[in-house]
């Protein structure tokens, strides 16, 4: 027998994960909506996962930064922190005014012009709200945005992509009170959707590739939910028993 | 226009994340990978992304416990680990013999036979690779198998899964030495693949609803490794700022 596309009972209910290729380099004043929609074919339902890096660029959040001076790294980081929580060596992480904890205050010095370096957005989803007016504006769908940013983690090795600012979709999906195939009510109730997201839109954009924005197209309804935003995903904190 | 599916230069480079329904209600010593083929038709270079649940009923990992019992749930918590880090109300934080760090040590209580509760598989990558293997020699195929939990993390709301255990897939990627598109060293460079998986294939397994086994298809051939395991993403107590 020939082997066909995807058996019937796998494909149904699955995602895609796409990456948008042929992005021009990003600028100051740039208009990203109108450059994903140039590169992809949305459709109703897609998540639009766009990396930091072009955020901050298109927003002009770029500053001169001599790369080879240690001491300007730490002070450039230190003044985008409210908080230092850790410093061992080079690497600081510290709370920024946003309430993410991580290295260097989100600082980036890859991919970015020789002699800069380029900060987080200052609202990260007020940033991607706008996009994703300029999206839904545009193709007439239903669509979210995503920001990504790629952080450690306490505990874990390895870098991860999480959402630092959402719009249209649900960052976090409350399941309290649903039941489990039992009837038991759940136990693990609140699902970081807006990271997993992130996370695997990253799996599409190899780093060194230059993809910084990815599709995630297939997602339920019940993930997408208007005024949604990240800075749900930030404990505060009081709570946070890691700070 | 009539519209097509996906753009060819969306399409390209890109990830499916499928259910795969129809497994039956897993028990000790059930042969998951006999169940899994019975249910999906796996190609080669797909990760099967099994959760922690099936495998340790699978594995017999299941002890009576009365729910409604508080104290002994937190006994049973307590005896799962190695060192509590953190205790509110009923939460115990703790780190397991593994090296995770955990709500309540893993232990199960959701989605299990009333009365009873399901602990962390004793060694996950053993677990993984043993269902690797049975797929590998009941498929012919080149595949990776991950063992996903719901893990929550410091400094940010809800949870997300990771991998457990892994097995033919590179828990981590290191990406260091690697260039970015304007050749200068990569700063963020270690990534955790694994975790991401584990979290894009967690967005097809609706809690509820019964999915615990996922295929993420498409990855690229670098994101194989044989020699693997998810402990590589345990980070040793001495070099954690967290612990």
């Amino acid at each position: 027998m020939t082997q066909v596309s995807p058996a019937p009972e796998v494909a149904a209910g699955g995602l895609s994960v796409l990456p948008v290729r042929g992005l021009p380099e990003v600028r100051p004043g740039d208009d990203l909506a109108g450059l994903i929609v140039a590169c992809a074919q949305l459709r109703d339902g897609d998540v639009v996962v766009v990396t930091q890096k072009i955020v901050s660029k298109a927003e002009g959040r770029i500053v001169e930064l001599d790369v080879s001076d240690a001491e300007a790294k730490r002070r450039l980081a230190e003044s985008e922190a409210v908080r230092v929580l850790r410093r061992r060596g080079d690497l600081v992480v510290t709370e920024t005014a946003h309430g993410f904890v991580c290295a260097n205050s989100g600082v980036d010095l890859s991919n970015v012009e020789a002699g800069t370096a380029v900060l987080l957005p200052i609202d990260p989803d007020r940033s991607a709200r706008r996009i994703r007016d300029a999206l839904v504006f545009r193709c007439k769908l239903r669509v979210g945005v995503i920001v990504s940013d790629t952080f450690g983690r306490a505990w874990r090795r390895g870098l991860t992509d999480v959402a630092i600012g959402c719009a249209g979709i649900a960052a976090i999906l409350d399941l309290r009170g649903s039941a489990d195939a039992a009837g038991r009510e759940l136990q693990a109730t609140e699902v970081c959707l807006a990271d997993e997201i992130a996370g695997a839109a990253d799996l599409v954009m190899s780093k060194a590739s230059g993809v910084p924005v990815a599709i995630v197209r297939g997602l339920e309804p019940f993930a997408f939910r208007e005024s949604s935003v990240a800075e749900e995903i930030v404990r505060p904190p009081a709570e946070d028993l890691f700070r």
